[in-house]
């Protein structure tokens, strides 16, 4: 099979052997995956691909058909629309998922929707609800509403009755992210529009001082991205003035059973939503799996709303 | 009524009015009040009482008899031994406390006892339960193990059947602390000691990098005490690696309703240990009213294991 292939920074396309499934495994013939943040700091050589994930074949995530089942798989058939988020190696044309770790790919998406929904949905909502427990009529503020989990947040946080607003650097990207449902802020002295309950941050370390002054009695900031730094000065006794709490999250490394629990809840909370399309999956652009590094380059470059997704 | 009284940063007795029991309180006789790190705050002006509390007089908890009752107040009745915690002027010979946060004092306890519970087995309980949701065979860090709530929490956290190491500055100290149940440890490396599901911090911003190298995946960070800093680095991708929280908690600015909730924890989870003796009351020293600018001193001073108590 073709993949993509991360060989010292370089974003190529080469031959691999095709995989086989194992115990419990279906094998995915790919049809489309999008790409993420890890999968940049992959190339940087910054976030190594788990144990027991292909090493040098980046993809957090896929959708495509069921072409083979190992022994004991039986939630699938061979034919089913499927998608999953994996460990690595979703951006290749077949690809190997526990069947635990697949969900049914709605009939309301078409394939490169499919391929950019497991990463950002799973995330937003595992952050959102798993992680800073967001209740209906709270105020959630999204650092960096225009990407891929902002724009996934925003929506998911909008359709369980929560008040949003969402910072959003690119002056020309505010007006689509606000048809999300967000109030579209600046991040230039978004602490002055708070007070917010939840905080889901997905720049990094220069919000953090921030986000405590803008955080209500309560809140909770839970962090998941942190490309624009990692080290931020906390103010303890700030937090413990607003008895509030920093959450840390970050779906790749978890073992099966937890990935599991989101694919489920997934399934059961935000697949409904997709398929009768109070959701949708804003994408910024597609390209053939042997544009790859094209659309890394598209990916690195910002400025988009949406996913880069790959067809293959 | 006296009562011990801040003013400009020193530590009187003074006279005061009798308060006077409104709707749904009652007026308790003051009979033993625990000293707690806020009343040292407060002294040097950094923590002032939460609006409708006496702003001058400190104590943040109390054990004493009902003497009268304000109109609706019935849960309890004039004569019964009662303690609470307190927003503030707990140190004085009469104190008026709403029902909802009073707490019958169980009759295992004499009066020193129950004067110095309230505060640290609440503050404790709400810390690793309630916030930090510690479960039975978890690996449980107290740093601070000597103090007031690090002894509450040791023991706490044992009765739950949690495996317990705890930091004591005081050489002296460690024998102690370990007869509560806990591996008692220097502050010096501790991180090596771990990996811990829970820490509890009671020092403050000089521990928070290395409470991080020392959690589990899925571990919490509670920060109940910043005495030696407040302002600390966060590792945010470090965070996110391990999954794991960071929450400040204080009991004195909350609500009353989520007071009296913490209340009901107490009397259903933590007295009836403190009645069979599962738990107790670790008393560093008892001072009479008048004393209690000693009092005072002593807690500054440090190296003891437990509390110190006005009897009154």
């Amino acid at each position: 099979m073709r993949a993509v292939t991360v060989r010292e920074g370089e974003i190529l396309v080469e031959q691999h052997p095709d995989p086989e499934p194992g115990s419990g495994e279906a094998l995915v013939r790919v049809r489309a995956a999008g790409l993420n943040g890890a999968d940049m700091m992959q190339r940087r050589g910054l976030y190594p691909a788990p144990e027991g994930s292909p090493q040098r074949i980046p993809g957090l995530e896929l959708a495509g058909e069921v072409v083979a089942l190992g022994p004991h798989a039986r939630r699938f058939a061979v034919g089913d629309r499927v998608m999953a988020i994996v460990g690595g190696g979703g951006q290749a044309e077949l690809a190997v998922v526990h069947e635990r770790q697949l969900m049914p790919a709605p009939a309301a998406l078409d394939w490169p929707a499919a391929g950019g929904a497991p990463e950002v949905f799973t995330t937003a909502h595992d952050a959102l609800f798993t992680q800073a427990a967001l209740r209906p009529g709270e105020r959630l503020l999204v650092h960096g509403g225009a990407g891929g989990v902002g724009t996934a947040a925003i929506q998911l946080a909008r359709a369980a009755g929560a008040r949003v607003s969402a910072t959003v650097r690119d002056e020309r990207l505010r007006g689509e992210v606000g048809a999300l449902g967000a109030r579209a802020i600046a991040p230039e002295g978004f602490a002055a529009r708070g007070p917010f309950d939840v905080i889901l941050e997905l720049v990094g370390a220069p919000n953090l001082a921030h986000n405590l002054d803008a955080l209500a009695v309560g809140g909770r900031i839970t962090v998941i991205g942190v490309g624009a730094g990692a080290k931020a000065e906390l103010n303890l006794l700030a937090l413990m003035g607003k008895r509030a709490r920093v959450h840390g999250s970050t779906l790749r490394t978890r073992p099966l059973e937890e990935k599991a629990l989101a694919a489920r809840a997934l399934e059961r909370e935000v697949l409904p939503l997709l398929e009768d399309s109070t959701l949708r999956v804003p994408l910024a652009a597609t390209f053939p799996l042997e544009r790859a590094a094209e659309a890394y380059e598209r990916f690195a470059a910002g400025g988009k709303l949406g996913k880069i997704v790959l067809e293959i």
